[in-house]
């Protein structure tokens, strides 16, 4: 597996690639690779002829009293997991190759950005789309691979790549899971073990607006109480947000349906975490299915039977 | 000439060309074309294998009391025009060709964007950089042609074009003037024959500020109060702005030099007009030249020789 530095040298393996008549994936990171990158690079290996994954810690996403310095560099360990999974080339640019001359030209997705994570975090999807924008434009690729965990960054980028006429497709893979339900980050490493404990509460609340939806719940105000509630029993964690919010707009909605994104973000100490659950066909009736406008779900995968299994979630 | 009306059909055409060995030059207009659009054009056939000329009239660089409505829409003459310079393709999409579902997703060159005509027209250079930056991801040409007439767009594209790592080549032509010195623009047309007479100033201001500089003149407040006298010599034209900035920048500078930008605008009834100056190392003594980072300047062709000739000035 190779390294590449500059923005030509990708650039230059990508069209390679086209240019022999394959298939180019591009799963962009910020390092710090675990099991939920795992699963996007093997799922950009089963999709694509050749892959790229990208590591960069991008600094334009991160708000001034965010954790850019600390957020944790595994370099060495990345390239092994990538090569594992399947890459054919590992993209680490430095600051510099990525952002020549500094920081002036910024993509904004307009109402989408200032939504969940983003009213929360001002600029943090700027950032975002910018350097996401930066990588699709280098790289060229045919696909690029996302995790569902960052739900509403995903609707932002597909929106994104749709105004831009970028000429991929962007594929969302299931959020990867601990065996005791914990959604898999790379900040998780910042949590104490009581915060890990404590930190549960999210996924506990993702699963029981699950089943609440999969038993036939849609009043938007009931599912949201429920959450909180758990929330309430756990009082060591700041909510940020519960939200329902169609998945496309980012907008809120009162009526759980196909597409609505079910989400909540916390602080666990000084960390905060995120989680969510989107609806789709498998949860609802027959007659809600189909809807038109549902389209580009989660991909189904070896990830997606720990969303969809009971077994893969504890008791 | 082939007129193609979709992203996806100009895209097809420019990776034909491509994968063909050839390269594509792509020039980016409102249409309602004249000879300043023709030298682009011809620049273009002679830099590239193949040219595509867009015609789009982009809603999302007017402000809502411009004229964006009342723009001159001349289509069959454009094409006939485009054909003539040796244009392959017309590209003449629809609103919602390049802007599928509406416009979220917008670029905007922080800094640049508010500077000059950014100043004056709040949102149009974001609307400019976006229509730009999306016609060169669809187009995805080798070299895109501009005029220095939109001396400030230039700059905010160039810088687009940059941090966005797109692999195009901007390409600046020379002002072409009218016999009498207006700088030819697809609003001269509103223009009544008492005001197309009182906008011969703007023309006459840079004129005057280049001869200045050519006698040796630097100091910023000399050459703006030059021009300056000379608008104040035609009441009946309102100045919007006179200006010296780096033409890099758009920053104003204080002691004129190579890259240095003079730019004015001005309303002439209800029309507004810009001119330029660019200071090149050929109207600057030896030792001025050749500074580092002033590259890129317009190239030289038939339509220089207007700029650089006093031939081609009116007495």
């Amino acid at each position: 597996m190779e390294i590449l530095r500059t923005v030509a040298e990708l650039r230059a393996w990508s069209r390679t690639q086209r240019n022999a008549g394959r298939t180019v994936g591009l799963v962009p990171t910020m390092g710090a690779l675990h099991a939920g990158h795992a699963s996007l690079i093997r799922a950009a290996a089963n999709g694509c002829d050749a892959v790229a994954v990208s590591v960069f810690v991008n600094p334009t996403q991160f708000g001034p009293n965010e954790d850019f310095a600390r957020y944790p560099r595994t370099f060495d360990a990345d390239c092994a997991l990538a090569e594992g999974e399947g890459a054919e080339v590992v993209f680490a640019p430095s600051v510099e190759d990525l952002y020549p001359g500094g920081a002036a030209a910024f993509v904004e997705v307009e109402g989408l950005s200032s939504r969940l994570d983003g009213a929360s975090r001002p600029g943090h999807f700027r950032g975002v789309a910018t350097v996401v924008a930066k990588l699709l434009i280098a790289a060229e690729p045919d696909r690029a691979y996302f995790g569902q965990k960052d739900a509403a960054q995903v609707a932002v980028l597909r929106r994104m790549a749709t105004d831009l006429l970028l000429p991929v497709e962007i594929v969302v893979c299931p959020i990867v899971r601990e065996g005791d339900g914990l959604a898999l980050s790379s900040r998780n490493i910042y949590l104490s073990a009581e915060e890990r404990a404590w930190a549960l509460v999210l996924s506990r609340a993702v699963r029981l607006v699950e089943s609440l939806v999969a038993g036939g719940e849609r009043r938007g105000d009931v599912l949201l109480e429920a959450a909180r509630g758990l929330f309430a029993g756990v009082p060591e964690v700041r909510v940020d947000y519960i939200e329902l919010a169609d998945w496309g707009t980012l907008l809120p909605v009162e009526v759980a349906g196909p597409g609505t994104l079910f989400a909540v973000a916390a602080w666990v100490g000084a960390t905060r975490l995120i989680d969510n659950f989107i609806i789709g066909p498998q949860v609802l009736a027959q007659e809600e299915r189909d809807i038109e406008g549902y389209s580009r779900q989660p991909q189904t995968g070896d990830e997606s039977r720990r969303w969809e299994s009971e077994a893969a979630w504890p008791a």
